[in-house]
């Protein structure tokens, strides 16, 4: 793409790719977290039987209510991010697709371990399961993909936009990568006290619905 | 991003941001909407044989098809008032972000409520419920989400168009308002008398088919 | 709007009501004819048992193909024409979003009748009325939709390009109204000879894999 | 389009015809490739019996998990493959819309051999027509597609970029050619060594991960 064609086709091919990119990635993002319903439980006439009514059916749900909340609250986070993300970068490349889609296949994995959370987390024996298959595939692979998008686009300033100061990349280099050290911890740590690191999970979740850090810019 | 930036790449980003918002909430709305019909319930052999064969199934699966209209319906309405609100808003920022994930959530909790309603609303035992529930998850929260997105944005004129009439915007506030009271109210009433609040809701519904209110601008 | 803003306002935001109303039919045409594979029945053991293994399984599953590839093509001819329409129209309101949120009412329903085909296309005691709802379901309602988007976009040349030839115009519009009285001779066909009616339906749909009429503009 | 309007307009019209087509096939692609997770199947209480709980139960979905990344995988690189035969063409036209749409028909289809090969790479007597029914359908089709839409636009200059080299054009098509007559080999070889032939997929797949071959332009 160098060498053989003018700049400014060269940018507006950037610019298609870019462009595309983005609205793959918001169609993955909208479907994930619109699939999420899915797994919450329709009753079976045995069902009303079972519990006594449609009411108190409704009302035993609450786990699934929970973990349909929950994931959709961490699948708008992480397109938030996303969507952060793209802003610091001008342009794509063929890698950094290939590293989007391997972030998109754990994304789309959630609406799995969020079913799995809905029928176990008021199940003491297997809740513990659950707990931590749902830190380790709703929150561990994506991260693990943050960081290596991150980094292949900031290595040799290869997609980052180069108007940015030095120090707010480091800072944000050093911020995901402590969040994915932290997210490991917290998954090992749910092996013996699972309802513990969850609780940790939600503050998490709840503290990144504030704002991110203002992009910081060299020259201007 | 306000002080580092100079103005032109600040507007930019904010283009971009709305843009991306927009195409996220249109993926959503599109997804769910869709959803709807996988709650239209496809004959098993032991269906046939209940109901006497494919014709008389499908003519009692009239709430089915009722709880695919109505819901579509209500989910359309929603889409194109979101379409009239971006309309009015000149950017968009983080935490608008987040209440419109919010709002989404409730809206793509739709399916769930409609599947009840198909279900139940021929169902003299637990019909009540059904429709209760449905005034809750798919009227009432989308309009506490709606009140919180506008209230937010019309604040200090954060991202309103400054170009509007005050009484324009007065005006909508106090609509938005009602609206909310009114479906409380109803949601109340429903506990009661769920048919009578349900056909209000019908009736509703079929008002708000009509145009919003034209945008009037101050100084044009 | 007509009124109270400026021109260049006016036409922007026309643009966007355009642009956006289009996204959301691309969506929800791109998520109708995706979901249309969930319709193919996965295999279960007690399956393989009944037909002997997997690849006799697969092969009686062919009234199943016919169905999803039969749809795939009457919601991509849709879609094409939907396209076509579009770019006859300079711009959009809110009453003809309302006719277009039931014309997609119309295609997201068809994952249903498809359903229903597929399940009863080799059962002779059910083909006929599977047959009979699916053109009424799949067929006819897109298209009554169709013409009452069209009539209302071209009723005192509201929506419509006003560059466009009269005589065009009016070639158009008789056209969707022989088409819409052809289905419903087909439909009233179907209830005495299904797989005649059946075999047309699909004659038609393989004609219409054609090219639409290139638009005829006055004064160019 | 060609005699009756002016150039600036037939441009605009193909920007329109183009970006709509892209948009269609992103949301078909985003949707399929997000459809793949609902093949994973949830336990059911019998379930958890059967394998000795939730964790043995994950432990052996591993075939699921295989196919889920296996099919993500394969869509993701038929949609980077699109986006760059995208990128070569400047317009489109009717015939290759409907070609697409086969094409967006053979990719929808991916769920369903995704979900037979997850249910039956462990079971040695389906395996191999599991295998088998995965390379024809989600291989040889899109394969079949894809030489289809490629040749329709680079016949006659039709849609190709005409700034591109004639030695790159025909590099590709050599190339495309290539790749369907290999997949019908492996395809041949399936029916004796299943195994075998399922690796060289894997293998050709991870290869085709890396970036595809740079355009080359004539007079630049």
């Amino acid at each position: 793409m160098k060498n053989n064609i003018s700049p400014t086709t060269e940018k507006d091919n950037r610019g298609l790719n870019k462009t595309r990119l983005e609205a793959f990635c918001d169609g993955v993002f909208a479907i994930a977290i619109t699939l999420l319903i899915l797994e919450v439980k329709i009753p079976k006439h045995a069902d009303l039987i079972l519990y006594g009514g449609l009411r108190p059916y409704l009302v035993q749900l609450w786990p699934d209510y929970f973990a349909y909340v929950f994931s959709f609250l961490v699948i708008g986070i992480w397109w938030s991010n996303h969507h952060y993300l793209s802003r610091l970068f001008t342009h794509t490349d063929h890698y950094f697709s290939m590293l989007t889609i391997g972030f998109l296949m754990s994304i789309a994995f959630l609406p799995f371990p969020t079913a799995l959370l809905g029928d176990f987390i008021s199940d003491t024996t297997h809740r513990s399961t659950a707990i931590s298959f749902y830190i380790f595939g709703g929150l561990l692979l994506p991260s693990i993909f943050w960081n290596l998008m991150w980094r292949y686009g900031i290595n040799k300033k290869r997609l980052i936009d180069k108007r940015l100061k030095e120090s707010f990349i480091k800072g944000l280099t050093r911020m995901y990568f402590i969040s994915l050290i932290f997210i490991t911890s917290v998954l090992a740590l749910s092996f013996f006290f699972p309802i513990v690191s969850f609780s940790i999970m939600i503050a998490v979740n709840l503290f990144f619905l504030k704002a991110p850090k203002k992009p910081e810019y060299a020259n201007t």
